[in-house]
């Protein structure tokens, strides 16, 4: 791979999707950059999402609901992310295998070596090169989503405190996990600050 | 678990599914006996199969389709599987992981192992009691398909021949691998004599 794969990570409204549009007007003059998420508009990771958020499969299993998302990411790397990082783009991708670890495998209690393992097959090894934790407490965080007129209201931002405050534990956990690849950035700051810390970790791979 | 979980293997037109109903009819006197086979009717294992089976999905990615087999496979055991050996039945599944080691580990080539521990993930490390695999040389697998008029042909019966050879070189390597667990019943001579090898071997775990 020539290109470059940052994903980023972190609770709701800790920044991510804001600093993603800033990073790629930034990096931009240097290289080609593509912004995504999963499962990124590709038609078959698409379909596999619906199954998972189809509001009837109450049945649904998590280790069930983990291979899916697992599947879908699959589908979105092959097609979407692997051309442009081939081309020797940079690839920023809106949470990835992390998020997977913190929810399913703290959240959903599946534990974070099981879900890591499983997800090693559905990226046949392949880890993002860096991965940014935007760092901000979760009180701190749910202020500014309440106070974003724009920001559409998503499932996780409905959730109480306290899954909210789990999941930012479980992304503490596991940027102590894997220091080399994980860094974390101060996101309680101005938005501006949070910009140059988070092109400062890029620079130091670029 | 206190029932007992069997699974049946072989290529297409190794008689499986004709010997699952004469068990069912030699077991039941004895024990609840419930045949089944992925997804069976299982409402989101039937969603997560029709994404793989779906035409229109030439894109689909053979590690993606392998995680789709696995989370199917996980919501099938957990909601009609596990309930009835809960209870101490019988549960006689028409292909189960082995199938997806032979189709997806050797025919895709993603590698029996990789297949297997991603498996594991799903069945969260259950396997079958006993499997049996059908030994019968595709060249006659095949000249009884043919033979047989109510058969509805489906998508592996129209594969190549040296397809079907390889799933039977691919089932023999498994069988070896797994010799506790997988028992080879000679599945070329009579259906009464295969039916007598099958509960032979289920009479000794049973």
């Amino acid at each position: 791979m020539k290109g470059l794969f940052i994903t980023l990570e972190g609770g709701e409204g800790s920044g991510k999707t804001t600093i993603a549009q800033m990073l790629k007007e930034a990096l931009e003059p240097q290289k080609h950059v593509m912004i995504t998420r999963e499962p990124g508009g590709v038609k078959i990771a698409e379909e596999i999402r619906n199954v998972i958020v189809d509001v009837n499969n109450t049945e649904m299993d998590a280790r069930t609901e983990a291979l899916l998302y697992a599947a879908s990411r699959r589908q979105h790397l092959v097609e979407k992310v692997k051309p442009v990082l081939n081309q020797g783009g940079i690839v920023i991708c809106d949470r990835f295998i992390d998020s997977s670890l913190v929810y399913q495998g703290i959240g959903r209690g599946l534990g974070i070596e099981n879900v890591y393992n499983m997800n090693l097959f559905a990226t046949e090894g392949m880890m993002p090169d860096l991965t940014l934790f935007f760092d901000i407490k979760p009180e701190e965080a749910l202020k500014r989503i309440k106070l974003d007129d724009e920001r559409e209201v998503n499932r996780l931002d409905l959730e109480s405190l306290s899954f909210h405050q789990s999941v930012y534990e479980g992304y503490k956990k596991i940027a102590s996990m894997y220091p080399e690849r994980i860094k974390t950035i101060n996101a309680a700051c101005s938005i501006d600050d949070v910009l140059q810390q988070a092109l400062k970790e890029i620079d130091k791979v670029l």
